[in-house]
């Protein structure tokens, strides 16, 4: 890519980019994708060369039967050697099925916003908590080989949109909160498109200050197109774990047309043609869009790259 | 906006948002803007707070009919007070219409990619700064009341479609190049959107090193989605100001579907949401994206903000 000959001088500073379309794209359009090409999905973005992926969540059926089948992807994803399979869970409940078979990661969204955490889970943000607590107790008794990684993501940690805006010093608490009761690290989630890069600047050192390298991931929306942008200003701040989905997948159930996660192409290009390494070959992530496109019709689908194709003198990518 | 709090307390940097869209957005697409709709679209965008358009260019006809009534929009733009007039020329003769008639200010394009040169202007850089040199020379013996700014713009300053990898130091020798024969200020454009952050900050310091403040404008196009990121890069090293489109318009004619110019309410949106004031008012922005709707009825419009709308909180410009 464009730094080649800077990385071929230096060390090359690693990111690890974690393919989230399988939860959060999915559990956000109406068709429900079939077991099969999930694994399809999953397949080929580990060919791609990711190494994490979110491959759905331990809700029940009734509420996303799109995500009903999380613990037949998860043992398919545990199949491939070197992938770290992560689930999302909403509870305790959902936890317990996530650990009764293999995932390696337990994600558990807590929402600063009390309004979005009581309309999302009928949950205040202490109670969940409390949950996560018993969640990592859980884990800490699970007779299991592994020891299973459990993450907090702050959701609405940049803004919301039923509350508006966010005190700091609220995301600053329960950053605290979810180490003191367990968690192995916290996510920052931009879960509505309101960051900006000096806020996300901002609300990374403060958070850092208190976790340090637990502070370990930052998901952006692109809801306002400052996704790649705010990205951006999480690895200036030492974050080198961030989330995205192929194709953006899923869009904004609250403004139509808007795109939902940043699209993980256009995410490992830029950070590629940073100067980092994401060990992601971009060419065949870019072809992947085919599985989204072949069992997913008629959704929409983004992503810069794909519409332009990669610069000329990026190599052997160039379509 | 969102940092309402902390810009009251403070002093809030400025930065100058230029409208470029009815140059670089009308003259790549085929549907000819009636001059009594450019007019129109000035006075909405000095409405909304910009003080900065480029409202043409002084290309024959035959070459750019989109362009054809310049002199025209110019004579109208004159009319609005305090709003710095631009117009871009492509030659000494386009200088010499553009001195003819009332603008502030001329650019002058001169692509660092000597392909990128001969294909567009049948010129290279060279024989472009040496151009440059008599435009400074006519302005300098202009009997004109106001002394009109001579601006170069580094074309494929980033990278070129055709000839790819730009070397730093051409894009340095050509910035040294251009203030040498003349020029009062030298911008950096990614032509065909190529550019990374990391590259933007290192090219930034690069020629800030020579140019000092007269390295004063930054031109990114999204057509790989890194636009907005591209911007914060060039706000990050002082850089303060940007060129941008209303509605993106204008797309890339080498990569159908794709973007051209960053859209100017999404740059807006974002750059004072960072804290720093543009003056201007992005709710009348989105609301003069009607405008294009009604002129150019077919032409596809870009940018996040209008289909998302503000976020909850940002005060009276929510939709």
């Amino acid at each position: 890519m464009v730094e080649k000959l800077v990385r071929s001088a230096t060390q090359i500073p690693e990111v690890k980019i974690i393919e989230v379309g399988l939860r959060d794209g999915l559990q956000s359009i109406t068709p429900v994708m079939p077991t099969e090409a999930k694994c399809q999905w999953v397949h080929a973005a580990y060919d791609a060369g990711l190494r994490e992926i979110e491959v759905g969540s331990f809700v029940p059926p009734r509420l996303l039967p799109q995500l009903a089948d999380t613990a037949e992807v998860v043992a398919y994803a545990a199949t491939l050697p070197g992938l770290l399979v992560a689930a999302l869970v909403p509870n305790l409940r959902g936890a317990e099925l996530a650990l009764a078979v293999a995932v390696d990661k337990i994600n558990l969204p807590i929402s600063v916003s009390r309004e979005h955490s009581l309309e999302n889970v009928h949950k205040t943000p202490e109670e969940m908590i409390a949950e996560l607590g018993k969640i990592c107790e859980l884990r800490d008794s699970y007779p299991s080989q592994k020891r299973v990684h459990v993450t907090a993501s702050l959701a609405t940690a940049f803004g919301c949109s039923l509350q508006g805006k966010i005190p700091e010093a609220e995301v600053c608490r329960l950053a605290k909160a979810v180490l003191e009761v367990g968690a192995d690290s916290v996510n920052l989630a931009d879960t509505v498109g309101y960051a900006n890069p000096t806020q996300v600047r901002r609300l990374c050192h403060l958070v850092r200050d208190i976790a340090g390298d637990k502070l370990a991931t930052a998901h952006f929306h692109n809801t306002r197109g400052l996704g790649l942008a705010n990205a951006v200003a999480a690895l200036d701040c030492g974050i080198r774990q961030l989330d995205a989905s192929l194709a953006g997948l899923g869009g904004c159930p609250f403004a139509p047309g808007a795109t939902g996660n940043i699209a993980t192409e256009d995410l490992v290009f830029m950070v590629e043609s940073m100067g980092f390494s994401t060990g992601i070959d971009v060419s065949l992530l870019m072809e992947s869009r085919k599985i989204l496109r072949q069992w997913l019709p008629d959704e929409p689908l983004y992503g810069y790259l794909y519409q332009a194709g990669l610069p000329k003198g990026s190599g052997s990518h160039s379509r």
